[in-house]
């Protein structure tokens, strides 16, 4: 058996803030093929968003397969550690580092647990850039899944979901996001004058003003309402005497499963040219919304935690987006880690005990999946 | 007999950019003095709006009253003129230089009108300040004149009103002006998050879309209707996924004389309290709306253009501000002058042809008004 405390010190004494590339993956690859993983090792990409390096590992020829994903990149570590970052000393019953719940914690418990069982097909999809920009990530890392035929039945995301307490919350879902800029042009011209000018303003109030009328929906079972938040609004006229020759506002939608993001932007385009017929508008999708219904996945991740805690999760898709987005086109996927209070703050820590109970889990997991 | 050209050249060969101080007086001083006016300099004011000088000089005893007024301070040159901008001289029919027709030619043309005159009381109030702030000119020989005792009964303006020929426009008000900023506070905080956070966009856009239902009026037999433009809208948010803290807009009020600016003010201020209880509203009154009826005034000042050109002017009201609106409190206000063309453009310049006709026009309105 495997000690998580252990091996996640060694994760965390490798200083590699995002993208993760070499010795960090030394670290694993010297873990997993003691335990008998096929580990494949490939970097890709160039600048400015690679070249990344990613790790497949894969062990066991049953018919069930659960794969688990996460990422071995930090976020920088900052000012102001009472140690340092990249110490992995444990004091007061607190592992510290960069790192520790988001999440080479997470990593380290699911390979101790892997290396108390033999069961099914486990695989491993952990990358080295989740924090950063993801170009060569997750997504590289399923397209290398697919040129192998490498299809698990379940994914188990190790990000820390947990809140006051481990176990306390699951993702079975993300909200999607789109960012939509709304450009109106107009025709310069002085404030006395304004009949020889086309003040742009009013065109965009007017397609602002009915998209704060618009409601996407009112939520779902399981997700709260999708929301469209106007957040900037910019004209950049200095002159108090002219009319200026363009305006322009910037939205942000966070969107449940009734909607995608190309959808939206076109909706939004259809108001902006029906008040400004020369308006441009684009958009830029992060992430699309995606919602594993509680099924047989999340009974026994919950079933796990119960049985390792006495905790009953809450089944939730709060918060921002993760690479669960991505993974979801795949198989069924939950999201369930550490307890996220310190993730990418200052002496980011987890308590020994939690690793501990984390490692209960995941094995709970894995042995309820693959059993 | 004064030469209006010979007195405008010397007046346009002294380089004085805005604010207007010594030579340029000199000139005027050495002209007006033989010809019997008392000659008041004074400098008033002081940084950043000052020192200013400027020039109020009185002549006769008759009991008709009638005074010019004008500036001799010019905006700067900017680059590009074929000549000196200073150089005061005549090429194919025109007297080049910057203040050819704002607005150092219509005083040269008045002194030079004046000068073949012994009629009634004659003033002359000219500033060294109608072009910058304007804070210690006409304002500053307003108080002046009342501190002396001088009230005129009738008072014309040698602004450049004439737009394609000399005589086409005369202005017989001019509409106010107010800059009116509306700063909306809120909360910030995470797009993902809204409910912890307070957009004040979309209180903003409220605000601003009921101001555009807003109509002042539809314009009066003299006046174009009163008109509200949002010049700018700022909110200064360069975060994606951040919800921003305070919006802001800005309008600018152009409005005829059923209104006063502050009256505007207090009405967009309980507009946007309405929607936003928080909101902030400031305003800033650069002139109110000022009309002199047509009537005697305008019908001798149309007479005397008829007589020198055969042409009937428009009686206006439109264009920017003009220091008229401080001396429509003093008495009846006509404005009239040069061709407005070039005013404030590279290679300012007069025809001389209306240089003298412009002098024979004044002649006529000194000849009406006081005999
Ligand atoms: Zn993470
Ligand atoms: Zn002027």
């Amino acid at each position: 058996m495997i000690d998580p405390v252990t091996l996640a010190q060694a994760l965390l004494r490798v200083d590699n803030v995002t993208p993760a590339r070499g010795a960090v993956f030394d670290v694993l690859e010297a873990a997993l093929v003691p335990l008998g993983f096929a580990v494949d090792r490939f970097v890709v990409g160039d600048a400015p968003d690679g070249p990344v390096e990613n790790l497949l590992a894969t062990r066991g020829t049953g018919t069930r397969h659960l794969a688990f994903a996460g990422h071995v990149d930090v976020v920088p570590p900052g000012e102001g550690w009472t140690g340092s970052p990249w110490s992995g000393e444990v004091r007061g019953g607190l592992l510290y580092g960069r790192g520790a719940v988001d999440m080479k914690g997470a990593v380290a418990a699911f390979i101790a647990a892997a290396s108390g069982s033999d069961a099914g097909t486990l695989s491993l999809i952990i990358t080295g850039d989740e924090e950063g920009p993801a170009t060569y990530g997750t997504v590289a890392l399923m397209e290398r899944m697919a040129a192998r035929g490498i299809v698990p039945d379940l994914c188990l995301v190790g990000e820390p979901t947990s809140t006051a307490r481990l176990g306390d919350m699951v993702k079975i879902g993300r909200r999607g996001s789109v960012n939509i800029w709304i450009d109106v042009p107009g025709r310069q011209g002085h404030v006395a004058y304004p009949h020889l000018a086309d003040n742009p303003i009013p065109r965009l109030i007017a397609i602002l003003a009915e998209i704060e009328t618009v409601m996407l929906d009112k939520g779902t079972d399981w997700f709260q309402p999708s929301n469209i938040e106007v957040t900037d609004i910019a004209v950049g006229n200095p002159a108090h005497n002219v009319i200026p020759a363009k305006a322009s506002a910037r939205l942000s939608i966070r969107f449940n499963d009734r909607h995608r993001g190309a959808d939206l932007i076109a909706r939004i385009r259809t108001i902006a040219e029906r008040h400004a017929p020369g308006a441009v508008v684009t958009g830029k999708v992060s992430g699309e919304a995606f919602l594993t219904e509680p099924g047989a996945l999340s009974a026994l991740l919950s079933d796990a935690i119960i049985a390792a805690t006495g905790i009953t999760p809450e089944l939730s898709t709060t918060g921002g987006t993760s690479d669960a987005r991505f993974l979801s086109k795949l198989c069924p996927v939950v999201e369930f880690g550490l307890i996220n209070a310190t993730m990418h703050k200052v002496d980011e820590a987890v308590a020994v005990e939690d690793l501990l109970a984390l490692t209960d889990i995941y094995a709970g997991v894995i042995d309820r999946a693959l059993r």
